[in-house]
């Protein structure tokens, strides 16, 4: 565990909001720098792959900051419980409205109340889809709030009184919120100015028109007997654009006929 | 890096196959234990999140192994170059197919061809679809091969020369496919015999009817003026079962247009 406070406060739990952050590097943060809190019982699981690579470059030249809000000093008693039984039956367990408030209102210290200018999400499998324009939004804004599940679930009317988006990474289940948080932090941190370099963020233009991406190719020219296609090497940059957008159509219509639908009925 | 073999082979680097492969544990691996490959410029990414928590104790316990394979010392030259400019143009780094294939024949090593008793994988956003059926179908095999991109792509001919099945997490860009890679071998890990305990393993089921969950309650009876609906504190299971069924419909309606319909024509 990262969290070296005293788990001993009893029913003074609400003290907790007056120490500092777990701030994820000793780099001082960018005047108006990302923020994404995070509140979790795997603290240790931050910032992960997210410390490497641009990411991680980008958190210690300080373009963003990584905050752990560790839930579980909220837990009730002496054992810190952050759970409990589901009402009307059924198996696993369901995360308390009361803990978990005390950890949106520690993650809310600073922040605006506006959600658009600093969303609070819930990750889970019955949320709306993140997509790449939900990412956008995200980057967009001051910062966000995650909260990761473990367990069966979170008690539904914490989720309503502080107004919590709820969003899934997609149709299939996970151990836990973590892995899923870590995967949308990277898709909006690498949106923030300064974190990609000119050439990759082509490619993100490239992925919104709706369409899924040709096939690419590189040295050497023969490779196993496979040659480059031809017209990649012509030279004719119009014949290249053409097989382009051609290759693209073809695999958005084999693999993806919902995309392919959505783009056709834009094109009519 | 955890890779400590000497880097210096030269034009031997088909000589890595017989290093044995850096094994995430020390733990003897069960016998037929499922078993993730990961071909990654980042093996520092791994295990990550998955060796903590109930992935990283079945783990430990040896129900299944993870094994990076550095892309690195497969590269070209004095540097080790794993990519190249795109043929036509563009932005961009594309993956060799030459130096990609030494690192899917050092995966082969010791598993099916059967691509079915062993998928082989390219995580990039062009593939179809990661979901719960995929996550079902890889825990049913023997163990799976990841190739997790970062840069542009990969060269297409070495993707089609090892029949590779591109898988996508979802509609969206991330820096790399590490991540993904991490989202997709927990949902796996998580279905195989002996991870998790009888409770959560239902939470599997309701998720496989079609429709997303209902909303979850537990104690305290009241917070913040809200009550926990009274159904269910009732004692009357039907009426449970029926406030369930009916709230799960109303939410896949509302956040999920594509699952009703797909689940209003089954239930016709």
């Amino acid at each position: 565990m990262s969290d070296d406070t005293p788990r001993s406060h009893g029913r003074l739990a609400i003290s907790a909001s007056l120490r500092p952050r777990e701030l994820m590097t000793d780099t001082p943060m960018l005047r108006g720098a990302w923020r994404a809190r995070i509140i979790t019982l795997l603290p240790e699981a931050f910032p992960g792959t997210l410390g490497l690579s641009l990411t991680g470059k980008a958190l210690q030249e300080g373009r963003w900051a990584l905050e752990t809000i560790d839930l579980r000093p909220f837990g009730i008693g002496k054992h810190r419980n952050v759970d409990d039984t589901p009402a009307g039956g059924g198996a696993g367990m369901v995360l308390r409205a009361d803990v978990v408030a005390r950890a949106f209102d520690e993650a809310a210290i600073g922040t605006p109340i506006d959600r658009a200018r600093w969303p609070v999400v819930y990750l889970s499998p019955r949320g709306r889809r993140f997509d790449q324009a939900t990412a956008r939004r995200w980057a967009g804004a001051e910062g966000v709030t995650l909260l990761c599940g473990r367990f069966e679930g979170v008690d539904q009317r914490v989720l309503d009184h502080y107004a919590v988006e709820e969003v899934s990474l997609g149709d299939f289940v996970l151990t836990g919120g973590e892995i899923a948080a870590q995967a949308m932090i990277d898709a909006a941190v690498r949106l923030l100015p300064g974190v990609l370099g000119n050439a990759a963020s082509t490619e993100e233009e490239s992925h919104s028109h709706g369409l899924l991406e040709h096939p690419h190719y590189t040295r050497p020219a023969v490779w196993e007997g496979r040659e480059i296609p031809a017209v990649l090497t012509s030279g004719d940059h119009a014949a290249v654009d053409r097989w382009r957008r051609a290759e693209a159509e073809r695999i958005t219509r084999e693999r993806r006929p919902d995309l392919w639908t959505a783009y056709s009925s834009r094109a009519d």
